[in-house]
């Protein structure tokens, strides 16, 4: 998940949390999912059959039980490993994906689009002076680049280190102050906010910095640019993530320090002068063709009206991709496989994609506006899972207020795993924007993601930080989910 | 803190949480530190004098309310940085401390000691075959080489890795099956046991592998050694720590990997074989001349009689040796400085000691032992602060069961921060074993420390993981704890 530097959305989706408890509560109580008659006439308010609830309540028990999608998650993150666009490994992860939706019965297509293709380098860093050093010593500072990054001279460049707190310090400085140094945003990630259930609002406000800091500090003569790390990590691991350069400003190497390194550098600075030797190496490429994976299951009765359920292939090099995003990717693919599993026939299409290029351009997503955006009012619903793996309290909807009630027979089959919640929402996810600005109703598990930030863009977003029972219970958000709507029995308002 | 590979001490320092818990409950209730006669003739039962009581109240407000051991542990870590036995930062940790304990008015001697001299080098693997792998890829493993070990060649080493949970599985392996491979050790340190409060218990099952697992590989004809990292971090860092070969047994290349990287090994040594390439170039230089700092309060009326308040200098290379152990030499240190700013005049000489070398051979340790052996029956207690500088509860003592009761008047006056506990330890402090072995009275403050092992031999070791005020009250034991005894009435049993 990239989350963009986009703050309203950051505020919104860590708003749903709280509003999320509430509606849980209000929901009426769930019913047995193995008494398959339990669905109460008055819980079902015409837009879905008995039948359809029933079989929602089968898809349910199914993907609770299934090891399907951590097979899927567990191979992406460990056997492929981390799937930077434009990478071997991101290849071979379209290829993989593509052979499994085939082996479900999918009729799988390969949405072909240029990707970027950044690579990454050398990158270490260390103080070569600060007040009370040992002669001939120097501080190692953890870091790494962020994606999209130009390069130091391969030798590295070696400068005075100032540290502000954000834009306005910055600016208030004195030209002669900045030329020739190195800046450190010395933002702090919230994480009290985050641990109370907001991490996207505490990421939405850190991460302006990483996006725009580099061209902050060019534009007052800064040779390269830290950010102090965008998340939760407090074991001296950087966080890394995409950063854009303005137009007609010089480029500068910029790079995320862990929250430890920016607090020893802050601390040194304030004792005097400090300089810091500073290499990074990654390189830009030329554009690769990648793909967004696409498999449908087509609908029995309305095939050309499609419902969709995604999470993004790509992930960034440092980790191997579990939590951002191989798990969203392979709850997708467990919706398509319960259906196939219990020979269900959605009516409407069943559409799986596994986006390619959320993280550094959303070459994908642009992709598959250009081509379908035509065929957008006849997409009926879209789902992205994109904020981990963590116990889902209930569905995230972004459309019109009616259809929290709508929803509300879904809401009360999900209340059986504690996923009972029903929120309105800003948005959903990065690679279905185009399609929620055209109005299709969007829809996403809401998870628990009081962690998220903590292990987000980092080398530790692996596998172990799945829990196998909280990803079944996400898959069964987004199938039984899915096939309602694919089955829904008139149009959504939009 | 290096806790050797002695289980039985780990195993009893983590029964002391409990036990405290209860002796902190059994505790009378704490005489307001700011009532300096409220020492009740009941809880003095003649150890110590009512004006030792009432200065130890006065030393305990200012260690609570003073920020010297702050900012010697924050120059220790930030301005110094990490100080391995034998490196610059070492020897410069040696001259500040002895200049700021010379500057408290201590009579300062260097205990002359020659140190080993380990250098880490480069150290990166990565799995170059594996099943599943994207054509041309890799999949990286986050390690750090065992301190002591051999390298590798400068090119690094290619092998299959095989995995094994403890060192019965490797001896059921036939010869053949070990012989020219990488053996992991994937023994997992008890993190749920480590979050009750039992960390030494985790960590004494989990390091005899760290210890002992090359010598063992290599008896069976493997190639290189590596562990799971001996520590809770689920970050993706690895933990360092000391190893050693048995004589007669070719040295091998030993290293720590992260939980995670050896959960992925594991995970696809299940599927199919792998192979490693691994690159470890540390160097064992000649040994250096190094320095135990030993600063001396004289005592006004048994100068010959000592109680040491202490910690080591030396720590990791991997972070900033912080909570392992900045923290404690920088207790120790506030212990003499408190005497000092309230003009008290112990009877019994205190004397704080800097350990050199506690980490990787305890050669400052042997040195004092060397020199003063003589002198231990007039050591008349001795502290070692080195399991960081979480909140305290109590006093860990080990001596003679009548200690308890003895110290009742100081665990008392300790319990106005919560510390009032007291328990009988079977260990304190590798550093002062030998005295403890000679029977001289030890204690320590008895600190929570579930978060310990998390950071622990770790790049993660930095100065933001001190609470402050959680300092200041284990400033406040040592020096409280220090000061009775420096004044006690009389001997103590041994």
């Amino acid at each position: 998940m990239r989350w963009g530097e986009r703050l309203f959305c950051a505020l919104v989706v860590s708003v749903v949390s709280v509003v999320a408890a509430v509606a849980a509560m209000a929901q009426p109580p769930a019913p047995e999912a193995s008494t398959t008659s339990a669905v109460s006439p008055s819980a079902t308010p015409g837009l879905f059959s008995e039948e359809t609830l029933r079989d929602c309540q089968r898809l349910q028990q199914a993907a609770l039980t299934s090891d399907y999608a951590w097979r899927q998650v567990a191979h992406l993150s460990n056997n492929i490993g981390p799937r930077l666009t434009g990478s071997a490994q991101a290849a071979k992860a379209v290829e993989y994906v593509s052979g499994e939706l085939k082996a479900l019965g999918c009729e799988v297509q390969l949405e072909k689009t240029m990707v970027p293709h950044w690579v990454r380098g050398d990158e270490h860093a260390e103080l070569t002076q600060f007040p009370g050093q040992a002669e001939n010593t120097t501080q190692k500072i953890v870091l790494t680049a962020l994606g999209g990054s130009v390069a130091t001279r391969p030798e590295g460049i070696t400068a005075e280190v100032i540290s502000v707190r954000n834009f306005d310090e910055l600016k208030s400085l004195p030209r002669e102050k900045v030329v020739g140094k190195i800046v450190l945003f010395d933002h702090s990630f919230d994480k009290q906010m985050a641990a109370q259930g907001h991490g996207g609002q505490a990421y939405g406000e850190a991460v302006v910095y990483r996006g725009a800091g580099a061209s902050a500090a060019a534009r007052q003569g800064a040779v390269a640019c830290l950010v102090k790390s965008v998340g939760g990590a407090d074991y001296r691991i950087p966080h890394t993530g995409a950063m854009h350069y303005d137009a007609g400003v010089p480029k500068i190497p910029a790079a995320a320090v862990t929250a430890e390194d920016a607090e020893l550098i802050a601390a040194l600075t304030r004792e005097g002068p400090i300089k810091m030797h500073l290499v990074l190496t990654p390189q830009t490429l030329p554009d690769v063709e990648s793909a967004n994976v696409i498999g449908d299951i087509k609908g029995s009765e309305r095939p050309d009206e499609i419902v969709i359920v995604s999470g993004h292939l790509d992930s960034w090099d440092l980790g191997t991709g579990a939590i951002d995003d191989g798990a969203g990717v392979a709850v997708a693919m467990q919706a398509a496989q319960v259906i196939q599993q219990l020979h269900l026939k959605p009516k409407r299409t069943l559409r799986v994609i596994a986006w390619i290029n959320e993280e550094n351009g959303s070459r994908g997503s642009k992709q598959y506006e250009h081509d379908h955006s035509a065929e957008f009012p006849k997409h009926f619903a879209v789902d992205e899972t994109d904020s981990g793996a963590g116990h889902p309290i209930g569905i995230n909807i972004k459309g019109k207020p009616e259809l929290e009630k709508l929803l509300a027979p879904v809401a009360a089959i999900l209340e059986h795993s504690g996923a009972g919640g029903l929120t309105l929402a800003e948005h959903i996810g990065e690679d279905i924007r185009p399609m929620e600005e055209a109005g299709v109703p969007a829809f996403s598990p809401m998870q628990d993601s009081r962690f998220y930030f903590n292990y987000h863009h980092t080398a530790a977003d692996t596998l172990d930080k799945i829990v196998p029972r909280e990803l079944q219970e996400n898959a069964a958000v987004v199938a039984v989910a899915a096939y309602a709507l694919a089955n829904a029995e008139r149009s959504l308002p939009r």
